[in-house]
Formats: C-alpha cells, sequence, structure tokens
C-alpha cells in the first residue's frame, strides 16, 4: 500500500520537490537547480536522482510511493504531453513517460498554473470546494480550473489561459502574447504599474508615487495610506479584474476564486477594489462566487502536482 | 440487463419525450403539453404517465429501462434541485426524487441548454469530441460546456450562461439580466435586429432591408445577396460573438463549438463572420476551437437529457 507522493513544480531556476503523505501533510521539501542547458536534456534525469536518493534515505520502496506529479511551465495535454516550455528548453516531451521509466512509479504532469490552483484547492484557500478557479496576478496573469474536483487542462492545453480574455478594443500596447488590450495588461503587477504610470502622466494631482519608484506593492501601499491617486488607479485596476472574473464565473460558475500571485500580497484590497465590479458584470446566477486569498504561495504547485497522482 | 434510456425536454409550451437504445439510436419520440398551472403542479406526473404508457404499449418492465434524464429551463444543481423555472411555474424543485418515485428508475435533471450540449456532444455536430462548447444563437444566447465528456452545470447551476458575458461598457439599452452590454443584446436573433435598425438608422446606404421587415434571417438573407449595409451589420454581429467566444475558449479550451438555436439557421455564414474575430481575439494556445452546426435542432436536448443518464 503506498504512503506517500512526490509533488514536484518546475520552475526556469529551481525545481521544487516535496512529498505528502496522502491526506496532503508535507513530510519534506527542498530545491535542486534546474539545468536548462542542452534543451533542459538534465531536467528529467535531475529530478529523477534527487527522488532516488530522497526515497533511500528514507527507506521507501516503489510500493511505498503513490506516484509522483510534476507542473511545468507550458501548454501540457490530457496525456502529459508538454507541447513547450520555452523557459526550460523543453520542445516537445512527455515525463510521464521519461520520468516514470527512470523511476518505475506512475508519473503525472499538468501544466504549473492547473496544478497550483489544485494544490489550493487540496490544502490551501479553496480547501472543503471541488469548483475552484485559481487566479495568479503576478508578473502575467494565470489561471488554474477545477470542476468537480478535476483540473480543466483544455484540449491543447491552454485551459484556465484567463490573463488573455480580451477586455480593451482601445489598447494600443502589445500583449507578450502579441494581442492587445488583454487582462493581464491591467491586472497583472506589471499592469497596474502601467495604470499607475498613465495616471501619473495623464494628472496633475498630487500623490505619494511621484515621490518613489512605481512598484505594485507601492501602488497598493498608497492605496491603503488613502493616496487619492493611487486609490483611482485601484478602481481602474478592479473594474478590468471584475470584469474578466466575471466572464470566467459566466462559463464555469465556480465556488470560489482562490487569488494569489506577487500582487495578492496586498492582501484583501485588492479582492476589495476587484469585487463590486464582479458582482456588477456577472451573470445573477453566478455572482455566488467567494473570493479568498490563496494561503500556500510557492508551495501551491508542489501540493497540486502530488494531487495530480492521487485523482480526484 | 437495461435495453433503454429515456430523455424528456421540458419547455414552457410543450414537453419532448424520446426513448433510445443505449448507444442513441432514437426509437420513438412525441410530445405532450406543458400544464404550467397551478405552479406546473402537474407536470412531473404527466410525464411520468407518458412514460408508463409508452412502457406497456413496448411491454417494457423496469429493469429494462436505464432512467429518465430531464432537460429544465432553469438553472439546476449538481444534485438534480431545480433552483427555480419561471416558464414551468416552477419554484425549487427536485424532478430526479418525485420522478424518480413516481417511475421506480434512476432520474437525472439538469439544465437545458447545458443537455442539448451533452446530446450534440452525443450525436450531434460534436460527435467524437469530449471537450464541447454549445452555443445556442436563439431569442437569446445559451452555452452549455462539456468537459472531458461531462456536463459543467456550475456551482449554482450558471455553468455556461455565456449570453451573460460583458462585452460592451457603452450600452444604453438594458439585457433580461439587467446588465448591460452582454454578448445576447448582440448575438442573439433580437440582437442582430437591433444592430440592423441601427445602422439602418445611422446609414443613409441604401439596402434591402429598408424595403421589409427586419428580421434576423432577413439581415442573413440581405448577407448573402451582398447587401453591403446588411454585410456591415454581419461584421459587427461576428466581432461581438467572437470576442465572447474567444473568452470561453480562454478559460476551458475546446476542440469544437457547436453553434446551433434559431439564428444559425442562416448556416455557415454565421460562423464566417465571427470566426475572424474569435482567432483575432483568443489566446493562441486555445485557437484550434473548431466551429460547426449544431445538427439535431430541437431534438438535442432530448438526446442530451438520455444521455445525461449514461453518465460518461
Amino acid at each position: 500500500m503506498a504512503k506517500y507522493v512526490f509533488g514536484v513544480d518546475v520552475g526556469g531556476t529551481t525545481v521544487k520537490i516535496g512529498y505528502f503523505d496522502l491526506e496532503g501533510n508535507i513530510i519534506d521539501k527542498w530545491e535542486i537547480p534546474t539545468r536548462t542547458e542542452d534543451d533542459g536534456a538534465n531536467i528529467i534525469p535531475d529530478i529523477a536522482g534527487s527522488i532516488m536518493v530522497k526515497m533511500a534515505q528514507n527507506d521507501m520502496t516503489k510500493e511505498d510511493v503513490a506516484g509522483v506529479g510534476i507542473g511545468v511551465p507550458g501548454p501540457v495535454k490530457e496525456d502529459g504531453t508538454v507541447l513547450v516550455a520555452v523557459n526550460l528548453g523543453w520542445g516537445k516531451k512527455n515525463p510521464n513517460e521519461e520520468l516514470g521509466e527512470l523511476l518505475g512509479v506512475p508519473v503525472k504532469t499538468a501544466n504549473d498554473a492547473n496544478v497550483a490552483a489544485l494544490g489550493e484547492m487540496w490544502r490551501g484557500g479553496g480547501q472543503g470546494h471541488e469548483d475552484v478557479v485559481a487566479v495568479t496576478l503576478g508578473t502575467g496573469v494565470g489561471g488554474g480550473i477545477i470542476i468537480g474536483g478535476k483540473m480543466v487542462a483544455g484540449s491543447n492545453g491552454a485551459g484556465g489561459e484567463i490573463g488573455h480574455i480580451h477586455l480593451e478594443d482601445e489598447e494600443t500596447e502589445q500583449c507578450g502574447c502579441k494581442g492587445y488590450g488583454c487582462l493581464e495588461q491591467y491586472a497583472s503587477a506589471t499592469g497596474i504599474v502601467r495604470l499607475a504610470k498613465k495616471k501619473l502622466a495623464d494628472s496633475s494631482k498630487d500623490s505619494i508615487l511621484r515621490n518613489e519608484e512605481v512598484t505594485a506593492k507601492a501602488v497598493w501601499d498608497a492605496v491603503k495610506d488613502g493616496d487619492a491617486l493611487a486609490v483611482e488607479v485601484a478602481e481602474i485596476y478592479g473594474k478590468y479584474l471584475g470584469k474578466g472574473l466575471a466572464a470566467v464565473a459566466n462559463v464555469v460558475n465556480p465556488e470560489v476564486f482562490v487569488v494569489g500571485g506577487g500582487v495578492s500580497k496586498a492582501g484583501r484590497v485588492v479582492i476589495d477594489y476587484m469585487e463590486p465590479y464582479f458582482q456588477k458584470y456577472a451573470f445573477p446566477g453566478a455572482r455566488n462566487a467567494k473570493f479568498v486569498l490563496a494561503k500556500l504561495g510557492n508551495d501551491a504547485g508542489m501540493y497540486g502536482s502530488a494531487r495530480l497522482v492521487l485523482g480526484k
């Protein structure tokens, strides 16, 4: 009988690895460097080696291990095929097979934003719910959709790409996806800085933000201090984010949105400026969604990839 | 061993009932009136009686019947609880229990737009696919989301309410949902008529549409005849619909959109004017979605509710 499950979160710089009991209590976690050279050919053997050593150190047999889950920064199909993972140097690759052969235990791979959502559902802000949307407000805006406790990978691995919902026809700057007017251009950390700089340029209003470097943190700190210009920026930010999440709610009608990522470190205030617009723009029947802050931080992916192995 | 499954589609005027073999081949179908008086108290007993008679006429036992599926015009929770169905006179009600007790076979209830999607996946335009979004362009705009062959009901029965995705801040007319600028206000039959009337009023351009009653059919007929003003209307229509469906694709990344409802009777032209905008506004990874016309017409709900009983 299996007693443990491993969760792996592969980032562009480090690979986070942890192991858990089957209820999701973490027993140990550690990191190894991500060796992206040679098209990232070493990444999977490195993960295998690190897990083998940990198993040996703890007298674990293969029979003790339910499997290994992996979250990867790129689109991943249902069968574990990674279509591409630019930050790892990977083209098409199937870690389910490659790592599975090395370790001799079941391996399941999925997109990192999607497994982070699963982690937050399992042991984070979404615990107790099965219809969850995780929203990551970081350098970009990511999403992970969980329906009935299962991840929505999407037919081409693009499920949960909510950061690229088109919201603004008038946008003249281009998004990373080559589009114009994506949610991410307003609701990410860089998005709010852009909104703030625009407001500072267009307005002659006095503001704390005129005296310091404009960062996402600085904007939210200014909002908390009651800075009038920063509050105007937060309103614009909240309107875009509320509109985007309302569209998501009209599609999948989740019980809860779990809001994480760097921007959410500002706390509940991010939700407070968004929620009135969500209520305004969501279909009445879909307004039941609750908003909570993510709890697992950078460990969400590790938790979620472990959960992926255990299935529903 | 069960050999048959019943599918029921409850509308405000008639109830459509059919029965199928377990592969989804239809054996018989018929209609009974929907008696909405007395808060629709007779509807479920009427359905039960009609099915009992059909079973007796065909020497069917309970053991021959896998179950009965019902599609209802209103929000329905996972457990079959109908929250409200205004057109039937129903408040909160659970047909799974009520009809199940009368018939002594398993009953499963879901929202009519959602089961229609399931029907189109099973035996209609989406056959062969498991990640399907059905779009109904009728008096309103409805949607049904199918992921991995299973319907997304939503935590409050509002899954697939894509007609109420907010698209237009400048809208001054109110939508049926009390919002302003919903997809449905542009992409429904009434929506395209509204767009055409606005264009006729704002433009002095000659048009076939100036000489006849402006209906959705008339607009699309004029588009097919190359009427320049009607083509401008179709472009606006296509832009709104493309933008809305792109948002849906960024959330669930389906393999296929199945386009049905009265407006779609105009045929492929409706898709042709929409698809370039879908391609423009969808996330690159989600642009793989194909667009097909629905095949089952008004029978989709009957097929889908039968499929609901059989599960995945």
